[in-house]
């Protein structure tokens, strides 16, 4: 029997950050839950990155994941926008650095080609297909969904060769 | 008496993020001490925050600031090297927010209008001010040279008017 691992994605923003829990065994798929932290626009910056932060760490305490995975920020022209979203960003991937874990990246694009085959595509499309490869998921915003493509992503990519060989002796032996 | 408030100036970096601790009694300032928390650049970024946020939590409990201030970060044309920034920056005023201090921010040239006297200058000019200003300021690197001028900078505009006002009454009745 393949051991289950659960994933966290997080799509980063000030004002949403997405998160998405999947649990992996082998090649199957359990969609676990996701939500969005908001942090409030109208408060100082470093008290929205706390709230961030503060809600990040519940999901955290809350459901255990095992691995993590960010989206690669497609870095726009704006640099004040960019800016922002590195803050955020920045709390977003040092809130599971702090549980002792592995926080890997993916580039949009390999993101899209997970999901929907292809390198390119929108964002109903990626949707439409997180609902397809686990029809129970449910989620309250865009980030989230996007969040739970990252993980799917990762749940893809994450197997190492070795990993991969030592399946492969595991099975040998079953 | 006046009483004595402890300011941490960060200057945020993700190879170098420098912080410098005064002491503000009224107009006196005293150095406390300053330093360098470094991020090893061989490692994950997730690995490379975390040490950033281990670093500067460090220097929150060793030396109990009771304000924050970080430099309004420049944003500047090369958009990767501004969202590494940010991210840096995201967790610089994360761990002050963590201990429930408030983190001001002050434009740089509002910090050397402060600390030399006029809205423009080299660093080099900055970091003499600082010495000729606090005659006892050690600092390991110019990041943490910078982060003490941040400290300075707020320590002259930290006090709101009423509590100018609280501290005329209080004058009236001595």
């Amino acid at each position: 029997m393949a051991s289950t691992i659960r994933i966290i994605g997080i799509d980063p923003g000030l004002r949403r950050t997405g998160w998405g829990l999947v649990e992996a065994a082998g090649n199957a798929l359990r969609f676990v839950a996701a939500g969005t932290v908001r942090s409030d626009a109208s408060a100082a910056l470093a008290v929205r990155l706390r709230q961030l932060h503060d809600g990040l760490t519940e999901v955290m305490r809350a459901l255990e994941p095992d691995e993590a995975a960010v989206e690669q920020t497609f870095v726009n022209r704006d640099a004040t926008a960019t800016l922002k979203l590195g803050q955020a960003r920045g709390v977003a991937m040092l809130v599971p650095a702090l549980s002792g874990l592995s926080v890997a990246e993916y580039a949009p694009n390999a993101v899209k080609k997970t999901v929907i085959g292809v390198g390119h595509g929108d964002k109903k499309q990626i949707h439409m297909m997180v609902k397809v490869l686990m029809p129970k998921a449910t989620f309250d915003s865009e980030d989230a969904a996007d969040a739970l493509a990252i993980a799917i992503c990762h749940a893809h990519h994450r197997q190492s060769v070795p990993a991969r060989l030592a399946a492969a002796y595991a099975g040998a032996r079953a």
